[in-house]
């Protein structure tokens, strides 16, 4: 199988990727990367290439500020967008890519393309739950509004992920709402509650926000505003929280001396709130894998996406959607 | 100036609202208090009854999980509809109830009655910032879907609550989005931005989520599904993380030791993001004054709620509002 790494998105390009680009083709010899960018940058920070990863030169870059649809049709040789159009060719099986968000979605739309059938991909994170396990939450961005229709596809597409990268036979489908009875909700959740119902997947109805964290679903559905809302409310509530308990730690002596005791605990509990952890997101319902890393993605996170899309390549998740979509699939 | 008090509604109904009543009674002799409930009741709780606090009878409750629209229709003689009639009908200026929200504001829509020029009503409670001051948000639940007109009016009124209820002279209005710039955000909040912008409100422009503790704005104006949605992970996360701090604090002796040291920051920390501290959620855009106190209400809560109630009446905040939606009002 072969992946195409973008080696200049990201914080920590090229460097972080290139290293990550290695170790991972050293532990998987059946993996073909294919590192995508600059070759004159790229090459000088290698001492020694392993015989199953290659550069493809790409001359430009696409930067976290550039307006996402005109850097991915103006730039036609950046980095992100190479490594797009060898999915969209089939000369790649699989691309990741840690650099700006939006522009990456739009290389998944306008250069990859989407499945047919899908009517708006979802891009599909997972959010940390406090038992350490995750929940993967769609759409978290890709469409800010969403039909009933579209939370099913998600719903399908979540459920489909979860059992063929991660392994859960009956994966839990949740749909974010305000309350938990069948009725709750806005007019896109009254629409979606009976589709997700009726569908071929493990749908337990109705979570609330403030049971996330909580783990009660294994596939949270919502549309893209709800989902960004939510996850930036997490990640807002507990940086202020630490960082509240970081001054108060550190206001005396008596303080440091008990944060010391209290550190490695914490320490455990902030790890696992660390979406890092967690692997890259998956955008879903295209013509191809397309991985998302996060922005500050360290070597670390970089072989972490190239194990997660060799788990989705080897059970075939792209293939498994589509024919869940169109109806051919199993029931789960 | 005359507030009903619905005496039976909230957990701790009858006892605490009838001393939070008592309190409030004695502290301002220029408020008439009006307990509404069941006399038989009411009487043998209290020994001694200020001139200014007088018992209306009402035979009925709302109970926590009735139905609210059926409720409000069918018990007529329930103490929280008596209260709301009373206001109706001009016998009172005001009304509180801690008992179900639902039906509250059920009872506000169908007897009270929605103020002339008002679309849909909004409840607006405080969220808790970290510098302690409090955000007003709304809608945050009395209506599920909006348009970008009723974003407006949510704008107009809750500028309107904190200049005449908290003396702000410039209230900074929010919306609540993906991301600051103008154009980001869904159809709803990319049709309301234009409408803010010319509004004659302090409009700030986008505010994200994750910055909402930070208490970046005085008004956060958003959908009430959004708002439930915000709120309640706010909440669920500073619930998670506090009780897993709790965990950890008290896994040894030594980190009991250490817990103790550093308790009385975290307590005042906790006690900042208390919602409870910030007293009662008005439901603005009626034809009078309903203040939703929070259903665990104890004496001092309730005894704040007439606070608020007085301050509302006292610089006529629902003639205010009525004047600002008719346009009759001065820019603030």
């Amino acid at each position: 199988m072969r992946i195409a790494i973008d080696a200049m998105g990201g914080d920590a390009a090229p460097d972080m990727n290139i290293q990550g680009a290695l170790e991972a083709a050293r532990e998987w010899p059946d993996v073909e990367i294919i590192l995508v960018g600059d070759e004159a940058k790229l090459k000088p920070l290698m001492t020694e290439i392993p015989s199953n990863l290659r550069v493809q030169h790409a001359s430009e870059v696409v930067l976290p500020d550039d307006e996402p649809v005109k850097a991915v049709r103006r730039k036609k040789d950046a980095s992100m967008v190479v490594a797009g159009r060898l999915v969209k060719e089939g000369q790649a099986d699989a691309m990741i890519s840690a650099g700006n968000t939006g522009a990456l979605m739009a290389t998944g739309l306008l250069v990859v393309g989407r499945m047919p059938g899908i009517e708006r991909p979802a891009l599909a994170p997972m959010i940390p739950t406090v038992d350490g396990k995750g929940v993967l939450a769609l759409d978290l961005g890709a469409n800010m509004d969403a039909t009933p229709e579209h939370l099913l596809q998600y719903a399908i597409m979540g459920s489909v992920y979860r059992n063929k990268v991660h392994g859960l036979t009956k994966p839990r489908i949740g749909l974010l709402n305000v309350g938990t009875e069948e009725m709750k909700g806005n007019e896109l959740t009254k629409g979606a509650f009976p589709l997700l119902k009726e569908a071929p997947i493990h749908f337990v109805g109705n979570v609330e926000s403030r049971d996330v964290l909580q783990g009660n679903c294994d596939v949270l559905v919502c549309d893209g505003f709800v989902g960004n809302i939510l996850l930036k409310t997490l990640e807002g509530t507990a940086g202020t929280i630490f960082s509240v308990l970081k001054q108060e730690f550190t206001s005396s002596l008596l303080s440091k001396l008990a944060a010391a005791v209290l550190k490695p605990g914490l320490s455990r509990f902030k790890k696992k709130l660390d979406y890092k952890e967690h692997g890259g997101a998956p955008l879903l319902g295209l013509n191809g894998l397309v991985l998302k890393s996060h922005g500050s993605s360290d070597a670390r996170a970089i072989k972490n996406a190239v194990r997660q899309a060799r788990e989705a390549l080897k059970n075939d998740l792209v293939g498994s959607i589509s024919a869940e979509i169109s109806g051919k699939g199993a029931v789960q």
